[in-house]
């Protein structure tokens, strides 16, 4: 099966066998990088988590879509992950001077992304296609599909209560303990038919090493998303965003610890139990393999971190080959 | 009478006696600024052309408002006089990227100045209070006035049709000749209180060195404006855009002739006849002195090219001195 990836250097008009990748931040946004390194455009699908998208100065800000998007179009600022390379911080001095709050840091080419997305979506366009639009325009080839179209805001939950989530994360510097997570809006979300359809045509998903309770979850908290990945035939594995009982970066690990699971990459296979049949875990938890397998998953042992382009790309061919060994033993 | 220039060197609290600048672009911001340069803040009102106001990329963009504001708040690009002084244009190159039409030149901290005031007016917020809390939080002293709140759009007839005014201004460089002009709107258009305020307690009236067809134009147009400003018992004296039979910059001689206006500070006079108690020329239209007093005018002639903040100032002073020597033969 997966000819997605034996199509690589063949490819096959009409037939097209998707790869799914799920994502939210900049750990997320690596994999897909290295997978559209690895696959034709039309053969990958990267499923976005929308769950931190929120309004500032009237204008729809999406985060996780579009760090995915400039990673993937080759324009994200490789110091931070999110933004833009080279990006200047004029507009956002300017509201400064206006007396606005400018803690999440927007840079100008960041802001007309804001600006040109929040004029589509006024007009009436489903944010599925706005994205489409935008991530073609910048040379993007794989589909970005978000979560949903409907609008989803994760809540952190703290013991001074709760906070909008770039409050949290950006504005905090995700230093509150998390006692709990919700996501407002997502019992009015539905996937959209693009992300159905993606599902059902893929001969594997693949759980990008982004934070399981904020990027993760979200996606599979919208009301059908469990239901069509399990009813989808494609063989479903996770890469652990959790190396060393560490989160390689963001608060992933902290988060885990407060909500009570384990803060290793078998913690995560518990929460992913069910969902995937198999595990890539960073070489450094090998001691891992046995106990996770004991939970009825495959596991594969591979470096994990990806520091630069070729590790990404390296990584998605382990993650793919690992797909394609599943899906022949089934 | 003209208390607000005497009252320069020793402001009287509660006594606020106005001078209503009326101006459009780059010409009226100048003397505004020059105004503001010889008056107490409290004691100088800006009334602005609103009719070149668009909408673009979904945003709220007032060019007149903007360049006023900007060059009163010392910000403004001296080479171009609209724009904000060293701004940068990388939202706009991303727009470009996007897809976009980037004709009109917004700059990444101009752009910042649209995002706010888009955001306030959504908020249902007059654009009244916008400008006054944006120019405020610049630093701008003098009440900058929008000539209405409800949305006036210029419209240009050429021998091709209609254009809107910034697509024939910008876009097109103002080279299509003008055949007639409209203010879409501004039947549904009305003084503002804070603007009929301002003309109550006015002493003096100066329409700016501005467009008298598409910067003062529109302002006059709006039902109600022209009645506000001859029940005022402020004496009203305009200063020329016209110098030699040609305007300083943009099409202001070009449009007056395709409209059979002459070109000249006497058409400009035959345009205000009525509205005016006084007219500024430039010394190099000394010869028009006459003709412009058999109108009924009183005629001061001086220089009135400014070139930097000196001319500015000066043309203010003499501006000043007129008024207050018209009010007193009265």
């Amino acid at each position: 099966m997966l000819s997605a990836l034996s199509a690589a250097s063949h490819p096959r008009p009409g037939v097209v066998s998707m790869i799914v990748a799920l994502a939210g931040g900049v750990g997320g946004a690596k994999l897909a990088h290295g997978l559209s390194m690895c696959l034709p455009p039309r053969e990958l699908a990267v499923l976005v988590n929308t769950a931190d998208d929120f309004d500032i100065y009237g204008l729809r800000v999406c985060p996780d879509l579009d760090t995915v998007m400039y990673t993937l179009a080759g324009v994200a600022n490789p110091e931070t992950g999110w933004g833009v390379k080279g990006d200047t911080f004029a507009a956002l001095d300017m509201l400064r001077h206006y007396g606005q709050d400018t803690w999440f840091r927007i840079g100008d080419r960041d802001l007309a992304t804001d600006v040109l997305r929040t004029y589509m979506l006024r007009d009436g366009r489903p944010l599925t296609e706005v994205v489409s639009a935008m991530s073609s325009s910048l040379g993007v080839g794989p589909a970005m599909l978000p979560m949903c179209d409907e609008a989803v805001a994760t809540v952190i939950q703290t013991p001074d209560g709760e906070l909008d989530f770039q409050d949290y994360f950006v504005r905090r510097h995700h230093e509150p303990t998390v006692t709990g997570v919700r996501y407002k809006g997502v019992e009015q979300a539905r996937p959209t038919l693009a992300l159905l359809s993606a599902l059902e045509g893929a001969e594997a998903v693949v759980f990008c090493p982004s934070n399981p309770i904020v990027s993760i979850g979200p996606i599979l908290a919208v009301p059908g998303m469990r239901e069509a990945l399990l009813r989808s035939s494609a063989v479903s594995i996770a890469v652990s965003p959790i190396v060393a009982g560490q989160a390689l970066r963001g608060p992933a690990d902290r988060m885990l610890e407060s909500l009570g699971h384990e803060v290793s990459a078998l913690g995560v296979a518990r929460i992913y139990q069910g969902l995937v049949q198999g595990l890539v875990i960073d070489t450094s938890d090998a001691e891992l393999e046995t106990p996770i397998r004991e939970l009825g998953m495959e596991v594969l042992v591979a470096p994990t971190v990806m520091r630069d382009d070729a590790d990404r790309r390296t990584l998605a061919e382990v993650v793919l080959r690992f797909a394609r060994a599943l899906n022949h033993g089934r």
